[in-house]
């Protein structure tokens, strides 16, 4: 925890010691400590990386639609991968083309989930029972395979899903990726 | 309202009318009501352009930092102009180099304002109180220099800051420029 406050505020030792103690172990109130007795410096954050990975972006002609997207990986040698790059690149087109909203299902907050299953069951009012619940579960594929980069089949290649294309990136790099976040700008949007 | 959700849900103009009935002017409910009905197809969103602007993106050497950003201006005669994009390419410069977190003043949260007040006033306990208003003040200045963009030394002429140079360029191409959002990744941050 010392070690950790250290590295976020730049104080002494003893500093950061004394600031826990005077906290109660709370990381962030040492903060405010260390930074009322100036030993912090405003605003620093710390911004050492923990994982490997690449930041890409694509800018459409005419520079009314950008993506900047950031996927992980192991290590520093499969980040200088050329195969890795070209797969990062697909990504970016892809969110470009196809506006995905969430990199996966778990993002897709429970309200929006709640949604798109009330209206997809008005939508079926009238069906027999049975057949009502596998319409709806229907129904929230296609929402997920709209909003979530994952889901979404690829561009250059529709009968892949997004996640298909990782799941062989995976096996063919031999290490684990993972798109962690990314953005989509469009002008007026 | 009419037209609004008709571009919203791309639904006709008589399930667009019907809908705001019944959901008292609700936008947001009438695109659920269309949404249920059919009427209007799922996830679709309004993506028509409202402003004219410029999105650009910078990415270091090595991919482990990148910025997005979104300039406004007028018309898209000035987002082609190349003075206004060499203009938004070193605002991504800047913003890759400085890290501000957020454009302007107005967008710091009051929260965030107030511990740094408390943190000012704090380090200049035991002055005489004429004084310390005007010393808290500066600490103030100085953190907005930090974490404002605009309020940065524009790092390639730092006896600007970035407010200045977008003056200076909306005096130059004779349009009103805005810089309205901007993302920056690092890896593992």
């Amino acid at each position: 925890m010392v070690a950790d406050l250290r590295e976020k505020t730049g104080a002494g030792l003893l500093d950061c010691k004394k600031a826990l103690g005077e906290s109660n172990g709370n990381v962030d109130e040492a903060i405010t400590i260390l930074r009322k007795k100036g030993a912090a410096s405003a605003a620093k954050k710390a911004d050492r990386a923990t994982k490997e990975g690449l930041i890409e972006s694509y800018i459409h002609v005419g520079g009314k639609v950008g993506v900047l997207i950031e996927v992980n990986c192991e290590t520093d040698f499969v980040a200088r991968n050329e195969d890795f790059r070209a797969f990062v690149k697909d990504l970016c087109l892809q969110i470009a083309a196809a506006s995905p909203q969430y990199v996966s299902r778990d993002e897709v907050p429970e309200s929006e989930l709640q949604k798109e299953r009330d209206i997809a069951a008005a939508q079926v009012q009238g069906k027999p029972p049975a057949a009502v619940q596998k319409i709806v579960e229907g129904k929230l594929d296609k929402y997920y395979s709209t909003v979530c980069l994952l889901d979404q089949p690829f561009v250059k290649l529709p009968e892949k899903t997004v996640k298909e294309l990782l799941t062989d990136q995976i096996a063919k790099i031999g290490e684990n990726l993972q798109v962690r976040r990314f953005i989509r700008y469009q002008i007026g949007q």
